[in-house]
């Protein structure tokens, strides 16, 4: 590492993402020891639902100037942006996860490397991991967006190698260790408009159930109301754009959604999946809104979407799942995918009508008008169609469908 | 249609897929009035829930002789050589649909086949509409395994071009009608081990809410108890052996899920879909046992299955659920498919527990013995994990992998 | 076919896609003695390279009014509209169909729905037999494009079942049949601006060498010029728009290739494929120009294009290929397809060169200029690169990778 | 890369992929000089043309013991069971490359892990450099078979940044330094059975043409016979078996294969490709034998096997060429895709016969025995089928694959 040290030598200015969380303040500090290096801190509010000003008060105390702390309101950009269009593609990681971390990390780097365009800054450092997939999601957005730019990422560097030396060098260095609400050190967690997870500690074996304190974006299903609630969701052009007929900005739609799935325990998930970095981990993710979301974003497709641009969007689905998981948000693959999504969009408009009860979110109706809609109950109907299908049309369809087969059968 | 009749004439004797309700007691009636030909009735047994008994007595009541009535218990088949299989993959259509009839006819058909070779008969025939996608999955199957067989289908042959007209000719011939629950001719529905559907109706309004009276196999969530209950359920290979540590075979095991689906109101599904013949359709799906199965297959193979072979997995799903719902069992790519998805399943030993609670099943915890466990708590750790990973390789990993979007920023 | 025949009462005005050639001279006669309709009679220029100005007359002999024999010169629109947009996917069917014959079929169509529209016609037709896959390709876009017209398909309908009926027709009615150079009834040949096929009479034995004088767009290879020539292809954005540095419109430019092909004896196919309607058939194509094009972008994509993108493009592709050959050109999701690919070639800008040489043609040389240009031979060197590559970083990148490959061999 | 040598220190005994050249004579010196551990050799005999007797002698005069160098024939080993696999899935990379390089890497790698556990080695080496794709096929080739095997990659260890200073280090150390045809050092190129690639050099500017000079497998196409050759393959269950009748064992037939390809100058390419780890390079590759069996594999599959499992496998083979290329051979999702494949082959049995000129190899003919054969005449013919094919029938087919498009095409 001498030579990471080195090297350290030549940065000037640093733009660190920082949440005033532990790890943050001990990297903060970390990299003032260790780079003698101006820190210029960034924190987003992404609507993880904690108060920001404390973070600036921090930065402030371990003598970062005023106008290096950057502390921006990025909800509606990330709703609008990254949320929306991931939506649009259905996308789901692995059968199950809707991606609520992957997904911001983008734009977390994009507005990085902004800010360190402005400020002068000739790096960038966050606070992942070296095992997780985050570290991999930030650095490809700061690379894609800055070539040339530095990256620092001191779980790679250091040497505190556990979770529990990180706490000894906070200890040592007067930095304030949060307890969660049973007084321990906290799980591994990330939240944001979209989601909530924890990792680590006792979710480490993933035969053990997940234990209810673990929980703290939706109520236990156990305890949600005993009566079911309704709501609707109109759409355009594939974007949720109003909840019960009351129109709505992206990030107060997907608030408002969250308060839904929040009261009737909706979006919990207990996954094991596979990180990037070839590992295996156990994680909880709470999405509520976001649960409630792509099952009516499903639903809305249902009766305005061609079969083939349905189906031809389920095959694409699950390797766009995997970029965004794997952190080429940008990269020129995950945008031609997406302008095949956004393409079939054009007539995803609509209203769909959920049921929400005791932990799962229901479609129950689904509606577009006729400038949209291709469900046609004349065709379908088990009553006399008045010739709007001619059923014998069918023999022949089958008929050339199992031409190839025949053929096989008979062969030798 | 007249050279329909003509070719008519030919028919020596068809095996007729007679459940013995309204719809095939009315066609062999008239396969024996159009086409004066001996009719060979063959019965299912695919855990549908009925009594078989009756249809027996209802063909030989119409002329058929008795050795020329074949009633076959095909539950165990049906579920090791079909669901299974298809469990393997996670197939899902349209993102929703676990092809619960689909599947099933495979089956029917290549039985069908296999008596008319017995009998030596020269047709087969089904209650299949030429709106649907029954009439292509039985046929496919019909000519895939008999080349040269001649399909009568009814409904795109004769005038009874509506419901209400075929009740007509019920009531003409004396067949009886049934009546559902509340003294209505039914729906059209489907139903074995693995599921119930049904469509038409009510049903045809994709707005309206499905009423609970629609529904057969599933306590409403809300009648369900209030106390969660848990299970396990062991896999080996991919297909689940055990129920709470019970042994038990493909079918009965199945059944034992249904039980604890329907106590809980477990599977069901509303969903709009798109048929293979062009139109959009709008059912009521019930999978409770399925639903258990297909949730906890996933889960077991969370902790046995490598990345690469998941997302590959992930990747070829959706081409292989619009296989079976296609009709396209009896084809080479399905076949292929299926050959890349069993080898992946050589690991995918192990037991899941799941909490069942108010329409909604929860994995909870999984875990595999280490002949086939690849879940490493050690490696993951967030604590010291002993060199057991080297973050510092991740510098290396992220670095390689942001070289081309590196050069796609510096372009120009 | 009764019931056909009391359907042509109905039909009052038909535009029939009209070659001059035979079939379509009997069918023109045809439709007037069967539905005793007024024929309009449209003739697409698509570069097949005959003189059009004999259809003119020919349908003018048949009774045709002047205002109704449309001949469209849609050569521009066909390469630039079709077949440049088909290039940019490096779309082959089979590996090997570079689509000729599929590529223009919506084109016609398009234009003859747009004929139908302006002269108030209730129908169109064409020539194409009910075995291959041009009377799919037709009506598909017939149906997309205006769906509730009406569409004769001569050859499914009539009794002329064999080539040689056809010609006993023709000789009947006064209706002149061509020779080939040999002097024989011709095979069933069809051309344009991109490629010439034939199939059908010696070529149905699919072990026979094709002999040369089916050929008629390219010299034998044995006969091509001893000496190799040389040429270069400019891009933008993916499409051709310059050869030997001469900027050449979209029809001009395909001509210029063709030139080219002709001489040295490039794009010769022998093919057995797979139709649409499920059987195999064994093909001769001749692709000039479009062979030397084909290469020369997947060239210009080496140095331009993304890995990600470009790999991206070869798994969408095959899919691409299939739905132009099935006929689904007018359908969401080759539009969607469409939208990714378009989006990949915004940076396809450069010059190939290449060398021609007895039926081949190879690209010696592609560059791109900095602004598009992604090929760094400071990087690749195996000289001393000055940084510009850390071969450190290849360790943590194998290493990452390696890990899921390592949990799995020390499984058990 | 002080550690690096610390943890040298502990190497006891090292395997070394060892051609005998310069790089590999280099590094067996390296290795002794800076691990000061036993070095084993091991040269594999893969058809690469070169006396392997020369390395035994050089790795006796470096002072490796005579049981510790391994000379193995694995040439029917490697066409067997690596190239003949990857011919039965048509695999190109980036649409033109055929993986001569990449298919021989996870044969040494297998074979190095054997010597490896029977010498007891803790330690296995390779000269493959750090920015390159071959480093990552012997890695992880190692690393699946052999876990916690240690690898030792000296390209990205030690300081000879460049070829020049590794020929400096050479002529220090008195290794001898080969020269190519026109006196200078060589090209970086690799050789086998299957094909022989260079890069590097002249050919670092892709818009330079190949001199003939640096090809060595192939006579220049203008240098080739005037007149052509035919030759056939027979083909059993997708593997060739036989060349002009004769029975020829795996490396025999390739070998042969090679003999018409050099003399008729086929299988060159120019190739600007994308490595794994991020960069583009441009190569030049000679696959004599393999562009022939490429192609007749291709036109064998064309009378043997049913669209839809073609189809698929078109679909798959990007993928599938991307795993070999990437080094994933020895992976799940490789092996499920070549489970996929080799089932698609059991018909792929018959005879192609193929014309060999200039250069280029083209399909003349293509035949199977009625036990495999697919293709027919009697239901292609332009002529009278005798009701094999009922042209009626497509107008069902087009109707219902038009369906959902007309629904498009109505709404609004």
């Amino acid at each position: 590492m001498t030579d990471k040290r080195q090297r350290a030598e030549q940065i000037n200015r640093v733009v660190l993402a920082f949440s005033g969380g532990l790890d943050t303040s001990v990297i903060l500090k970390w990299l003032q020891q260790t780079y003698g290096c101006e820190v210029v801190t960034f924190t987003a509010d992404l609507g993880q639902g904690e108060e920001l000003e404390p973070a600036r008060q921090k930065a402030a105390l371990m003598g970062v100037k005023p106008e290096h702390i950057f502390i921006d309101d990025l909800r509606d950009e990330f709703v609008r942006d990254y949320v929306f269009p991931m939506m649009r593609a259905n996308a789901v990681y692995e059968g199950q996860y809707l991606l609520g971390t992957s997904i911001a990390r983008p734009l977390i780097a994009k507005r990085q490397i902004e800010i360190a365009r402005a400020v002068g800054a000739d790096a960038v450092s966050h606070g992942a991991t070296g095992k997780g997939n985050d570290q991999v999601r930030f650095e490809l957005g700061y690379y894609a967006l800055q070539p040339d730019i530095k990256v620092i990422a001191p779980w790679r560097e250091w040497d505190l190698t556990s979770r529990t030396r990180l706490i000894e060098f906070a200890e040592a260095h007067q930095i304030p260790i949060p307890r969660d609400k049973r007084g321990e050190a906290p799980f591994s967690t990330d939240a944001n408009l979209l989601h909530t997870s924890s990792e680590g500690k006792v979710l480490e074996d993933p035969w053990d159930e997940v234990p209810d304190y673990v929980f703290s974006r939706t109520v236990n299903p156990e305890d949600a109301p005993d009566t079911p609630e309704y709501l609707t969701i109109d759409f355009e052009r594939g974007d949720a754009v109003a909840v019960d007929g009351e129109g709505l900005g992206p990030a107060d739609l997907l608030a408002r959604l969250n308060d839904f799935g929040r009261r009737h325990g909706i979006g919990r998930l207990d996954l094991v999946e596979n990180r990037f970095v070839g590992m295996k981990s156990r994680g909880m993710y709470e999405t509520p809104g976001g649960t409630i979301l792509h099952l009516a974003h499903r639903a809305i497709e249902q009766v305005t979407l061609d079969r083939g641009a349905a189906h031809l969007k389920d095959q694409l689905m699950p390797r766009y799942a995997e970029l965004i998981y794997n952190g080429f948000w940008f990269s020129p693959e995950r945008e031609m995918l997406q302008a095949a999504i956004d393409h079939s969009q054009q007539h995803v408009t609509g209203t769909v009508r959920l049921k929400l009860y005791k932990g799962a979110a229901h479609v129950v109706g689904r509606r577009a008008d006729p400038r949209h809609n291709l469900y046609s109950a004349k065709i379908v109907t088990f009553e006399d169609d008045a010739g709007a299908y001619d059923q014998r049309d069918a023999e022949g369809f089958i008929k050339l469908n199992a031409l190839r087969l025949r053929l096989l059968g008979q062969r030798g």
